[in-house]
């Protein structure tokens, strides 16, 4: 009996799609892959008006399928071929994640880049007015290394991510300051790398003449002794003190064993994105003696400014996107410069809580510290 | 009347699955997240006879849903909640890919570990029997490094992931031998890296005294000029060539230049698995007085052996798995032999066209070189 039904079911669904009359077709224009599409795939493509053209399978079964950006969500149809297609008109500039949508189950879209970030996502690079400060450049170029370290607080081998800035290569007897550089509570610790684009921003910046060569390292913000749970984003319970031991007393030793560091809170400073900058105020200004330099980047404002030490700390500067909360950090600049802390804050315009906030947020920051 | 068939079907399909009475129920065992879960997931989850548990979310009007592996695919029940549920029983060893198939087609699971292989697919690794090889071990690392340089062949910023050994930042005056080592193609340059686990096995072998310290290059196969077609696989018609070009002519003295390397061909070696096999053969044995030590891992034989340079080579090894064809590389080193040439070979127990071959053949390989 069940068989049957399915059959029937089937065919009627069938018979629904035979019906349709309204397919996709090729719109006209000079469509061409983007730059995040995926070698062996030859969609999305994008148009000469910054038009994005998606097209993918789904499954034979499949009714309400959808592209779902995190501002809109764009209907797919079928074409002749029986792909489903979307044509997207003007998403926001820069670093845009999507989704595909079937019968309201979330995909990566197998055509183009995937990344992590609160699960795997889909990804496109748009075009953005002020592109040129994280575009690659004729410049003389850091690296980037992963660097493995064993910590005894997790009990595990860890990764951090380090730049160098290019003439660490050559300049064999300098030491560097140091910025520690927090991601987000949907990424790991290359976010800032690979889709943040911290190491071009700095190669460009450091090439113009407008910052000191740095290095910056880059630690994941999740840290899980044995037998913790994991919570909401999949944070341990005590998310902030785990790292704090983690980072203050195993990740800074390691970086100040391995590299040619100033050793000394003059030469550190901590920052972070979202999550990134809930750490770096409950472990980097909760331990003022370590870091002279701040940055808060969409990530909230300082939680306790009577217990910083006056002594140590040079400037806190504190970031978010206009859609999200600029009220709040210009208040509590405010409170802080009344308060004697040299303090400022960056609104990047037009945006919310996302990457082209934080591309712009650390090209702000940078020529802000070690000076 | 489109829309009235289309409701029909949907209840039909519902009455069917509501009928349904082999709903999967959840198995008795210690299931555990895997290496390979993803942080913000639950499944995949192993037990300790070694079988997986794959959960997962699909489509609402999704009907047949499996589990796939490169030898097995494992048909999803339904349970009360929804999901969809495989119990996977003893995939084999080592790094396998498996996709989610949903009444046609295939999507990586949101669960696990998704990498770049012939697009996007998940993954988990597999206890083997030889896994402590590759193992994160309490010995000094080295650091694998993104290394970015322009390429007028390509008109493009290529980027080589670079292996430095431990002592490389310690032994400022010491200079090392360079293997070229390129990956298939599926993946990109960091496929030796983050699944051959290259930098592990070295390190290892370095840690015990079986391997001089060495650097590691692994550059990216595919190279474009512009214009090219992408034909199968989305090589590039002329694809030697182009490889050639930007190799020799580019990646090599890139790396002389900004590493501290032994520049001449008794210091160097070129290896490759499959697509990149096909590479050392047609581009490093192609340019035989460039090299003196080749590896080709499941990626044919030597083509033209009466043209290699007899002063220059001393050393070829061929791989590949027990399922693939260890007569043809067992004779082509006879003939080799018989030339006149040092030439063996290697062929990986019980597995075929995959990383576990990929991973052993590396690691019989490393200790033939520069000794």
């Amino acid at each position: 009996m069940r068989n049957l039904i399915t059959t029937i079911a089937a065919l009627l669904t069938l018979a629904a799609t035979a019906g349709a009359q309204d397919l996709f077709t090729a719109p006209e224009g000079n469509w061409v892959r983007t730059s995040m599409t995926q070698r062996q795939s030859e969609f999305p493509k994008i148009n000469e008006k910054g038009e994005y053209w998606f097209r993918f399978q789904a499954p034979s079964t499949a009714q309400n399928v959808s592209v779902k950006f995190a501002d809109g969500e764009f209907p797919a149809k079928k074409d002749a071929e029986g792909y489903w297609n979307v044509i997207a008109t003007c998403p926001k500039p820069g670093y845009q994640l999507y989704y595909l949508i079937i019968d309201g189950v979330r995909y990566a879209d197998p055509g183009s880049e995937v990344t992590y970030s609160n699960g795997w996502t889909s990804t496109i690079e748009v075009a953005a007015p002020d592109d040129t400060f994280y575009e690659m450049r004729d410049v003389p170029h850091g690296e980037v290394r992963e660097h493995w370290f064993y910590s005894n607080v997790a009990q595990e081998w860890r990764r951090a991510y380090v730049y160098t800035p290019a003439e660490y290569e050559t300049k064999h007897k300098k030491k560097y300051p140091v910025l520690y550089l927090q991601h987000g509570a949907g990424e790991i610790e290359e976010g800032w790398v690979h889709y943040g684009y911290a190491a071009r921003i700095a190669d460009n910046m450091i090439a113009a003449g407008e910052i000191e060569p740095m290095i910056i390292v880059m630690n994941n913000d999740f840290v899980y002794r044995p037998g913790d749970n994991r919570g909401r984003l999949a944070l341990a319970d005590n998310w902030s003190q785990n790292f704090a031991d983690m980072f203050l007393g195993e990740a800074i030793p390691e970086i100040e064993k391995s590299y040619r560091v100033i050793p000394d809170a003059q030469h550190r400073a901590m920052a972070g994105l979202s999550l990134g900058g809930m750490l770096t105020n409950n472990v980097g200004l909760a331990n003022s003696s370590m870091f002279a330099y701040y940055g808060i980047f969409s990530g909230g404002t300082v939680s306790n400014p009577e217990n910083l030490d006056k002594k140590t700390v040079k400037y806190i500067f504190e970031t978010c996107g206009e859609l999200e909360y600029p009220e709040r950090i210009a208040k509590d600049c405010e409170t802080l410069n009344n308060m004697g802390f040299k303090a400022s804050y960056y609104v990047s315009p037009g945006t919310a809580h996302e990457f082209q906030t934080w591309r712009r947020s650390l090209h702000e920051f940078l020529p802000l510290i070690f000076r």
